[in-house]
């Protein structure tokens, strides 16, 4: 296969910090993916690319789970979410959930779920939140609490700990609620904790994970992991009639294969953290910046003058995430599988050198991040 | 770029006429993904590659498009109607639509619409269908029809032809109902008519197209194609909400970008249906097999014997679209972009040897092609 | 209490034949209201009225049902099928039936069911239509065909044997769907029927009832009756979802009761059939005039000559059914417990009257009953 | 009209705190029904008591305003909300809104709207919640703000001035949002403020209105009030797709008129004031007794010793809103229309007994409001 009649429409050497899923993909997964090219198999997951997955997942999770590939993270999210759930059901999540402000609605509009969105310091939910009355439970006139959702990593950068995970799960399993994981960014926790995944997800009592690819590599795919095939109902229903199911399925099968392969998901969080933590040494050389919320995983929340965002954004992209004090927004740099040591430090000189000439007067008006926060 | 070190999971030689979705992709359109990897672009659809669409799409539908590349089929279809409608709408299909019989029922289910599904000789609706009395667009009691929803070609492998497209559409508009094309096979259509794409689509009236991508060699990924801006509300929410938003968009759109280079799409469509004439033509020589519809494009629907069917379904899987006479059921042979003559003798030989064998007595016990069709 | 400083805005002495719903209520409906007011009781249906329920119904269903008061007949079905599917489920009924064509698609819209409507002659389903292939309830592609739904008396006016009634539900049951029936109007098919209603409901394995109440003398309010409860999950929760829960529940469930006391529901529907017997005698008296279907309860089905239509419809109101043949429509007339021997007798004067005239020439002009036809 | 024959199952003199649709209907409210009954009028709407509709609230609001009938008070605000929206759009309310708590997410799951709810003081949104991002309303990854939705009189009995909605409502008209006022308790609202209605809702900027029949003494029945026709769509539609649609209209219109006339529907609401208001200052003279809210309509929110309100609950029943402080929960107390001034005098010497008695020792173990909390 060759490349050469075919010229990028891109600059394929720049990076930025907008958004893991602003990377393209590894060179593995495009391997696996010509390597399950050509000739017929089964559509709609009926290929032996597919039917491999619970046995390689099982080194991860071990025995007796379910894999369905999905197209999306908010399709494995409202996918997850539907099979664990009546259509009186409601949802026990953080205010900051990507299922809260991402999903354009999708698990109110698609699943007819009523989301309870809960403030939570750096995005993580406490056991406090989880003190819901019984009656609650039993009353027709409220949607009924029946699934926790935890972000892991965070949308925020944080890591929940597996005893934390444990005993949110133990409260919400005591109310009869199941516990979904939205792990978009899963390989970044698992990298953060230095634990096996199996500790803080299906030992710690999570029901059903949405398993993150494209943010970590994939062209496009996810996988919605059942580890408790007992508490869902209507798998194959729920993930065809959202629209979420592949025709060509082998081909987001082959990915998730190749990220499974010697362990390549892992190490791109690793990697992907590894360049958050050199990202967040430097910042903290530079006067001017505050790191807001803690740095577990591969993302950065940074209050910085608004002439040096200003200054930085049109050559290394990212976005402000938090606007209220005009003069010091908060911007998220996200680091990604793909990005060097010295793309990190290429912006930390950006921002070295912005920064003094910002100390010194008003910034050079730059490109405006305000279009939209795409995460 | 290497794939010697993963071996492949299936028999990359085998093809079958069970879908054309059981075929892989385009060598060319896998090298327009490694061209788009590798660096940075933005996510969900603020790339270049998403951005060049309506200009590369104007060729064939003209200036003043609009392009939304989604995941699948279902999804294409049901972002089209969604865009189209309000909450209290309905949509008038064939009782054979994919939208009716193929989705689950997402129209119904994340749209919320009604499909009022008529019966129709090979699947095309005739003008008649649409004599609907004034009353049922004012009345409350009513969904009141909006869309009008056409295949091509459609799920019987017939064509309609620019100047029947052009007669229902126009009764559609004196109803101020919009047009819907799910052209998920649309390239077999152009190539069935001959006639530029424009002369069924947007010169006939047709307001929004699933313009097919996947069935036609791409990895995943379709169009929504807006050919009559002016009808359709809030298209970039709706594909959002709907979970048929890809972040890493420049992907489905390098593919897209590769199937209209040099109209590789059209030479696919046509290739698929000079396929499926030569098996339609072979199958004329043979005894005891009747076509039970035109063969427009690159389906064949042929009522067979049983003990046929069951002989050669495991070497040339395929499935069985009418049961109702068990012993004389009909089958669908689905052509692929993919498919050479030689796999068209073989199955042709296949088809004799077997008929021979079952004129002379009992076919041996073949598998049962009865496990779900998917089509 | 008095009415006479609250002047009517109608004239309470006319009635017509438009629907069984342009009738007041029964004054033993408005006595029961009156009884159970003043004071406080809990609300929701945590009162003695509601309470009472399924004990008042017993006599006519047996032990161990449940009893949902409703708001209206749509609610009523709603709610009903909602309890009894999954998301990813259909519902069969015929291209006549209530919650296909009267519905607004509430039942698509707000219970994300898919309906397999199918045509069947005077509104009655055939043991054929339920000839459903075993891979219908197992691919994830089509909705599952989960529930029958049966109207009783039909939207045409004929009503289903016990027989007849069982021979569906028992295939149903077979393919592991459940039957629902539509009882907007079961008052009408038990007095023509003249079987206990248990016969064709649930010793005839009928699971879920919507008992109608509006139509037969109430105010306003239905009953959502579960015969087999043990089919359903979450009725309490599904009826509020649903916005179906009244609050001053006590109301609905005293007029149930009022209808119950010395089988005012029977003898009201006895009554309504026996007039639309006596109107059916009289036209077969007329010459021009045809009954296009059975009239088994108390709707009638007339194709008459438009010129008369056109001239009786001002002063006995009722709708045109059909006008595919503009000069010889058929009309629709329903009766309702609250008319009188003089009322009929009125209308079939009028009728007699005006078709001698028409016979003589074209008709005076009348008002058009085309303006939506609320049945 | 008789009611001798029929006895009554509950006890007609007692009254309770629980809420005010524990009440049953005004006498006057009856006597409108009864007028209104016998005789046959056209159904759905087509009446002439709802005709009169409009003419009879331009006393109230003005000209040029539209009138919906519907069932209840969630059908009422999730039918407004829906006409106030594209599928895309969300609803901003308070945390405590009854759309939020007490609707089972029909607003998400029938309209497939999200709520934004946000924790406010007393239950009265501050113009602070509704600085928004201008980004917010063009990402499509979020769903839109688009509806602001105010309950007035608030669901912990405060009460919004004219100057307050004007001010929230110009903030959410600048956002091209519509504003939805929830007047279930408009009643009480208009008679505490004691200026027009208008003042506090059209000339305020408010566009569409749940105006509460039941909790002022209809049977049942609420009536959506547009005041800007130009900002809603489909009105109709939406409301019988809702299943909020009463064939027997005239007699919901009828009850509506009762209330209109001479005043009825303000007259209530200032006794239900009233009433609260001598309960405040009864309760103020007691020990162990904290107001928690502002009492400015006909609601009481009072912190008090667990063994009082297990002792007083038989008797005089309520329930209790928060229980986070088990042995000093907060009750609720809600006056109605039909009590009168010895009946809030009992339960003032109820309370003060059994205070004393509390305070003597361990309360006497009374049965739990805990069985759900029905508002």
């Amino acid at each position: 296969m060759s490349t050469e009649l075919i010229r990028p429409r891109h600059d394929a050497a720049r990076t930025g910090f907008a958004s893991d899923n602003y990377a393209g993909a590894h060179a593995e997964v495009l391997e696996a993916i010509a390597a399950a090219n050509r000739g017929h198999v089964g559509a709609y997951g009926a290929d032996p690319y597919t039917e491999a997955l619970p046995e390689l997942f099982a080194p991860l999770f071990g025995e007796g789970i379910e894999v369905y590939p999905v197209w999306n993270g908010t399709g494995a999210n409202v996918v997850s979410l539907m099979m664990l759930t009546e259509r009186w059901d409601a949802v026990v999540c953080t205010t900051d959930a990507h299922i809260n402000t991402d999903e354009c609605g999708a698990p109110e509009r698609l699943a007819g779920l009523k989301l309870i969105a809960i403030d939570a310091p750096h995005a993580k939910l406490t056991p406090e939140a989880l003190r819901i009355p019984a009656r609650e439970f039993e009353d027709e006139h409220r949607a009924r609490p029946s699934v926790l959702s935890l972000t892991q990593s965070t949308e925020l950068g944080t890591v929940y700990t597996p005893d934390e995970v444990a005993e949110l799960a133990e409260i919400a399993h005591g109310h009869g609620m199941a516990v979904h994981m939205d792990g978009a960014r899963i390989a970044n926790a698992a990298a953060a904790l230095d634990v096996p995944v199996r500790e803080f997800t299906r030992d710690a009592g999570v029901d059903v994970i949405s398993f993150g690819g494209t943010k970590n590599g994939m062209l496009y795919g996810e996988a919605v992991v059942v580890l408790s095939p007992e508490r869902v109902r209507g798998p194959l229903y729920v993930r065809k009639l959202s629209m979420q199911l592949s025709s060509k399925m082998r081909f987001v099968s082959a990915q998730l294969e190749a990220l499974l392969r010697d362990d390549l998901w892992l190490r791109s969080g690793a990697h992907a953290n590894a360049m958050a933590r050199r990202l967040a040494q430097g910042v903290a050389q530079l006067p001017g910046f505050e790191v807001t919320s803690p740095v577990h995983a591969n993302a950065l929340f940074v209050r910085l003058p608004r002439a040096v965002a200003d200054a930085v954004v049109e050559d290394f992209p990212f976005y402000l995430w938090d606007e209220t004090d005009h003069d010091h927004p908060v911007a998220r740099w996200m680091c990604s599988f793909d990005q060097t040591e010295s793309d990190i430090d290429a912006f930390l000189a950006g921002l070295k050198r912005t920064g003094s000439a910002a100390g010194r007067g008003p910034a050079a008006c730059g490109p405006s991040a305000d279009d939209g926060l795409q995460r």
